[in-house]
């Protein structure tokens, strides 16, 4: 593996993720090399400075590519894995960006031996998608997970930390099986929650028009994620359904309790379990 | 009604909402006299600039009061209306800034006949509590919902209307069993969702040390309201119960339903319910 100061970077996807991830990488490797399906985005990214050449072909932009980061909605990773498996350059670093990993990880496992896999997820995003809002410190004190494969070289694995180290996050290994656990509760879970908050206020109290004038900063806040991409969440919630159904299901178990301790009024035992609940967000938090 | 650049006003209460109101009317209008059970906050208070004279005893604190604003827990509003009857000085208007408002309207209702009541429900607040925190500026550009009674004079309302306008806030009138109505689906139900995430965090992740690396803004936006004051929330629940309840009921249905599209897999069933809700939340937060 070369060094990151020496390796031309391919990153396939230039929206908030992939477009942001150029521009950070920009000026710590020898070239970064974008792939977009619309010829206006790489003239942006070019204009932008994200980026040093672009190409609409994926064929062409993997060539002579040292490393090729997946920068698509994880339905679209996976694609891409088994497209790009004959016509990339041996010895090359294949990473994805995608938010649930066992998929990944599994179409990964079919590559060409001469290719090292590693699947990453860096816990970073906003609730907007696209290059116009793409900014290369959006990785900067965030967490990077590394999912590798147990045929990932250790050095694969070194150059994958190096990337995210370069780009200011700091890198964790994780087992995809434990990631995608992980990432449903803390991750996917409140994405929905986000949205049934926000279909039940359209189901009820929406029609009333001071509802608008009283919408306050505690909806917004636990509202915020249910304006996230569509199409990238329906990618990670049908790729990680397992493990999100069973998040929503002891999420569920634990709303239930809380609404009966409200239906049974006993003050004391809601008094408890809300104590014990802000005391542990208060350690999550400081 | 005096006008309020003449009115003596008492504040009972000097935590976040009754401190920042305090120092929000300071100078607005000829005294604010502030009510705490501990005299190291009416020092406090006073050494912040927010109240021109302090006193623990809330018998004395009324005397000559223009405007009584009870700042205290729904439940110790409750019992403070009853507690004050006795006290209050023909003429003044008797305001609260509690959440709920029907159980506080109906224990107006029970005043003597020279007292003006009005409900108010300032649609603002921090998730830390107490003196320490509080702002003048918190009411700036919020909505101040304010619940006149039948007996509640024109005058009274006006000058309630006034004193919202004094700290910056946009008064609004309601009904109170609409406000009730509205706030449970816009700002309790939030509270309860939070907490149910950050218990099922608590009850799953949380023993995984990555969990801690992992939780991102996502997790923490949704979560926030869970760290509000418990006392402040065990009161606003037990005085809101049915309608909580009742959007909590709506919640789950809705919840359930997003559950069931991600466990059939049904993907354009899917796209469109979650694209509906990203285009309703961007309709509520544009």
């Amino acid at each position: 593996m070369l060094p990151l100061s020496e390796a031309r970077i391919t990153i396939v996807g230039l929206g908030l993720m992939g477009g942001s991830l150029a521009g950070a990488l920009r000026g710590k490797c020898r070239q970064v090399v974008g792939v977009a399906r619309r010829s206006e985005t790489l003239e942006k990214a070019l204009a932008l400075g994200f980026i040093d050449q672009g190409t609409t072909s994926i064929a062409e932009g993997v060539q002579g590519a040292d490393v090729i980061i997946l920068a698509t909605p994880v339905r679209t990773i996976i694609q891409q894995i088994e497209e790009l498996a004959p016509l990339l350059p041996p010895g090359c670093l294949l990473m994805d960006l995608g938010s649930t990993k066992r998929d990944i990880v599994a179409a990964m496992e079919q590559l060409p031996p001469y290719v090292q896999p590693l699947g990453g997820h860096p816990m970073c995003g906003k609730e907007k998608a696209g290059l116009e809002v793409a900014d290369p410190e959006l990785y900067r004190g965030r967490t990077f997970i590394l999912t590798p494969l147990p045929r990932t070289s250790p050095d694969a694995l070194a150059l994958g930390q190096a990337i995210a180290e370069a780009v200011g996050a700091r890198p964790l290994v994780l087992e995809a099986g434990r990631q995608d656990y992980l990432v449903a509760t803390l991750s996917h879970l409140p994405y929905l929650l986000a949205c049934a908050l926000v279909a039940t206020a359209d189901a009820t109290t929406s029609s009333d028009p001071a509802a608008w004038e009283i919408v306050a900063g505690g909806f917004r806040d636990t509202s915020r994620v249910a304006a996230s991409d569509v199409t990238m969440m329906v990618d990670i919630l049908l790729t990680n359904q397992d493990e999100v159904l069973k998040a929503v299901r002891v999420y569920q178990e634990q709303l239930h309790r809380l609404a009966q301790l409200v239906a049974a009024g006993d003050e004391d035992k809601l008094r408890a379990a809300l104590g014990a609940i802000q005391r542990e967000r208060l350690r999550m938090f400081p």
